[in-house]
């Protein structure tokens, strides 16, 4: 009974924490913290291992707080672990502290960031993907909200889970009712939630959320299972403070001052227990080895080529000589030539079929553990997976992302199948790496420079074979871009990349039958783009510039073109330029540049 | 039997006309048309109520494809209704022709694109919900495939149907085992699709779907259900044609010539019938009248108010004088004030839970019959439903988006809250209005500007509290912008929208101070943009601009102004400046004047 008592001081310890730490910032979630008090100590202190020394310890067990507006209770249990000081809790939001209001990879134990919900559960198959592939007798937890399991993603994670048979999976649901502005859609009902997860192919377990004994036995039979696995804990929200429990309206809402007097009142004094020793250190294991090379062999070309075929090649080389390289697939791989990657590596292989929220779940979560995760579809059906690519970037993910079929160059199918809004939505993340190769030679390139790349990188592919332009020979950067033609007495610059690059030089060779030249300009590095370059041609063509892509008008080429030649009628632009974190509105505004105060700086430095 | 017969003979010319239809055009699915050809023979010629002289009668039940790469199909059915020519479907996914490759409202009796598989029947949840509001008896009918069942959004749709008792709704899955690239997850297992949409709480129906007689019961049992149903059809892909049926490999491949003559020969001549005796017209019904004007009372606000707080107060005035006025909600209503119309108009609200894309499938659907839907949650989840905006472009769809919480000036939720990306999102889609105020009055008149704006609307919504700049009596138009400040000796023009006006505001009182005056810009119509004044104000403020924006860098006002405002180095921008179609890619490239001889024309006209 010692260990159930000793739990039991541990979420009290967690409650108390959550509840002053929120106080204390004057916002968070403090009663959905109180509903998984439990859950939380018994993750940390009895279920999972972990080396409190090292966040990436190839053995140690992954959780991911789906629920991240639940975060205060993630740093409590860390402090409490031992891992971070018990007194840095209390610089919760703050702009100078790594806990942020809902979890980021700032705090480096966090593996993906999250709070937008619905999302960890396919990062929790992503990594268990990779623990078993690695070979890793670890096992991989996601703690949810009964609330997000309204969203679909939360479903397609289930159905990959289940189809790669992860029994190191075990979700939590910590169903506490109550949703932000109304009870959930299910509230209490724990059996709605069994027959969804069983109808899954998931092993359920229901219990109290709140009971010890319950908990701990859920998680034993849950280590036996041969399925992933599902606790689905009935609790309470606001669970040990009687003016919060089980009532509407206390969302996100920190207690005052008075109140939390009252609260710490009912939960008692802290306890005189360190939970430290409750930790358990997993097993020595080794790091799954292998080769990790990048400067894979190039094929030949000598026929019109498509890019997603040229992408197909290099990506099957790439596997070859880097074990670490994974390709993940929505039932497309025969459009994107990922297929090839399948065929020749199907142990590195992941069909996760037509569920592009899913797939780049998966992707950040092998990417966590330390795998090359190489996701394609159709560009359009990217933008599915908009909200995980933007949380993505908040993880700091090393994902590399193929778009096929971009623009209208794809022809009859139509324009659901166009992908003509991809490059507003990559070039909208700060540090995406952007490329947009035009033929076999330079889309094999590119792939290498996204697989250098460290961070999210996407590669825009077209469906036509396009004329081969470059050679073996050639070389590419990131941020450049290739002067294809030029006269010194050129009447414009023509900027284009993919399909257009040889639509501007057709025009190059009509327009010179008349005697007008053109540079043209192969901006295959849309983000970051080759400004230097760039402004140098267009100022040496008359100072006149074209920029023509298959690609809506706003968000793509032409906008990054226009501000980066925005220079006689100067364009100062502030904006959000790089990814922000919490803190407060003002001192947000001015950290990242967009205060009253930069705006004066600028307009004096317009007068200099 | 003879109606069994009449329907065999019906989907044998279904049949015929698919396949001729892809051959002829050299593209397309025809095996996903052959497997559903019972099935559509069944709903257009015997379940299915609808007058062919108008596709907007109120009593007309309602079809989504939401296969939607089987529209030859459907084109197909429209045609042996009599509504459209036989001849006709010869000219499937010709430039000229509204019968695309995929699904689009340019044929009128399409009422959503589809094609970006798994949103049909969010769109379907929408449409049973608005018959059920506008006291409809019609029906609802949306044909899914079964590879599109791994999208979480049918899952979230199905939610939705259960918890809104939609016995209206009947979804019919054609499972024909085959995918694009791999065979489906659950290939012909029907159980696991029984079980799934059993425990999503559905009546399900599990019969051959090449079986009239079984077809025809499932229709009729559904019917009589109190719960939304679906009818589980066991298929083959390529049915009829031996050497396609049940092969791997031949999801996108029309047939060739030769193939197409054995093909022709193996399901028989084209019967000798008259489909059209088989149509049944629905009984006269009236349109649900009521109230439809726009121009609600506005309120009056004299201490610092949040723009989120303004939208709220509006959409409840203009909920009093406009009955079609319907709001939605994914359990956020409490932080975008969208309660008070909740509380106001219970009937018309509709909480759709943490599930964003079938909250804009939902609306979708409501708007198709006629209502204007008003969605709104925090601006950073809509990415969460990118790609249903992106298809809701290609639906000309009219309605309403709000993001609240925008950009850093939240504050310390951190950064997976913030929506910095939006405007980029929403700016990349043609035709799509984006209005961005910064106080209680200039929201008040936004929600009017969009509620009179007919097709996609944005507005951006911030959190905090932000000063009264207007009166009741300013007057907003889309595209329009309010010049703050102007001395005629100004050394910049700061453009700003949202909270950054204010910042900009205090800048012009710091700099005043050093006798340093700047020119100020509301710009609070973001898409389209002021030119016109921007151009005008800038031009006499030193010629430089600063713009200031809570967005990250690229795709926002930013990219906006400076493509603008490219005047001097000039640049011009061809890109994909409308919503683009089916056709050949050369044709489409020179439709969309992205093609080398709109380059040509381009730099003749800068030489003039």
């Amino acid at each position: 009974m010692t260990k159930i008592d000793d739990l039991k001081k541990t979420a009290a310890k967690l409650r108390i924490h959550s509840l002053k730490m929120t106080t204390k910032a004057k916002s968070g979630h403090p009663t959905t913290c109180l509903s998984a008090a439990e859950l939380i100590a018994c993750l940390f202190f009895h279920e999972m291992k972990y080396n409190i020394k090292d966040p990436y310890d190839w053995g140690n067990d992954e959780l991911v707080l789906s629920k991240g507006h639940a975060a205060p209770i993630l740093w409590a249990a860390y402090a409490e672990a031992g891992i971070i000081p018990i007194n840095s809790l209390m610089n919760l939001r703050k702009i100078t502290s790594p806990l942020e209001g809902h979890p980021t990879p700032r705090m480096k134990w966090v593996k993906a960031a999250t709070g937008s919900l619905g999302q960890g559960l396919s990062v929790g198959v992503g990594i268990a993907s990779a623990q078993k592939l690695g070979k890793s007798p670890a096992r991989t937890y996601v703690l949810l909200g009964d609330g997000e399991c309204a969203e679909g993603s939360v479903w397609e994670a289930a159905n990959s889970a289940r189809f790669y048979e992860l029994n190191n999976l075990c979700a939590i649901i910590d169903i506490n009712r109550l949703g932000q502005s109304d009870p959930t859609m299910h509230q209490h009902d724990l059996k709605s939630y069994e027959k969804k997860f069983k109808a899954f192919g998931w092993d359920t377990f229901k219990i109290d959320g709140h009971t010890i004994e319950e908990i701990l036995s859920a998680f034993d039979q849950a280590a036996k299972s041969d399925k992933p696995c599902v606790v689905l804990a009935k609790t309470i929200k606001g669970k040990g403070v009687s003016f919060l429990e089980n009532k509407n309206g206390f969302h996100g809402k920190p207690l005052k001052e008075d109140d939390l007097a009252a609260a710490l009142e009912e939960i008692g004094p802290m306890p005189d227990f360190d939970c430290k020793k409750l930790v358990k250190k997993p097993k020595p294991i080794k790091k799954p080895h292998g080769a990790n090379r990048l400067n894979f062999k190039k094929n030949e070309y000598n026929k019109n080529t498509a890019t997603r075929r040229a992408y197909g090649n290099a990506l099957v080389e790439l596997g070859r000589i880097n074990d670490r390289v994974v390709a993940l697939d929505g039932d497309v791989k025969n459009s994107t030539y990922a297929e090839d990657f399948f065929n020749s590596f199907p142990e590195r292989s992941f069909q996760v079929f037509i569920a592009e929220q899913n797939m780049l779940g998966m992707g950040i979560g092998m990417a966590i553990k330390g795998y090359l995760p190489f996701m394609a579809t159709f560009a359009a059906f990217l933008t599915r997976a908009h909200d995980q690519i933007r949380m993505a970037a908040y993880s700091f993910s090393n994902i590399k992302i193929m778009g096929s079929h971009v623009g209208v160059s794809i022809g009859a199918d139509g324009p659901s199948q166009m992908g003509l809004e991809d490059l507003a939505m990559f070039r909208s993340i700060p540090g995406c790496a952007v490329l947009y190769p035009c033929d076999a030679y330079s889309a094999e390139a590119c792939v290498e420079i996204i697989a250098r790349y460290k961070g999210m990188a996407y590669l825009r592919t077209s469906r036509p074979a396009t004329p081969v332009l470059y050679d073996e020979k050639e070389k590419f950067n990131l941020g450049g871009s290739k002067i294809l033609k030029k006269s010194g007495q050129d009447a414009a610059a023509v900027i284009a990349a993919g399909v257009t690059v040889f639509e501007a030089l057709k025009a190059y060779d009509i327009l010179k039958k008349d005697k007008i030249f053109i540079s043209v300009i192969d901006a295959y590095s849309v983000q970051p783009l080759d400004q230097e370059t760039l402004i140098k041609t267009v100022n040496s063509s008359n100072r006149k510039a074209v920029v023509v892509e298959d690609h809506f008008e706003s968000g793509g080429l032409g906008d990054a073109v226009a501000m980066a030649l925005a220079g006689k009628v100067e364009i100062h632009h502030l904006a959000i330029k790089d990814l922000p974190r919490s803190g407060e509105p003002a001192e947000l505004l001015d950290k990242y540049g967009i205060s009253a105060e930069h705006i004066v700086k600028t307009v004096k430095s317009i007068l200099k």
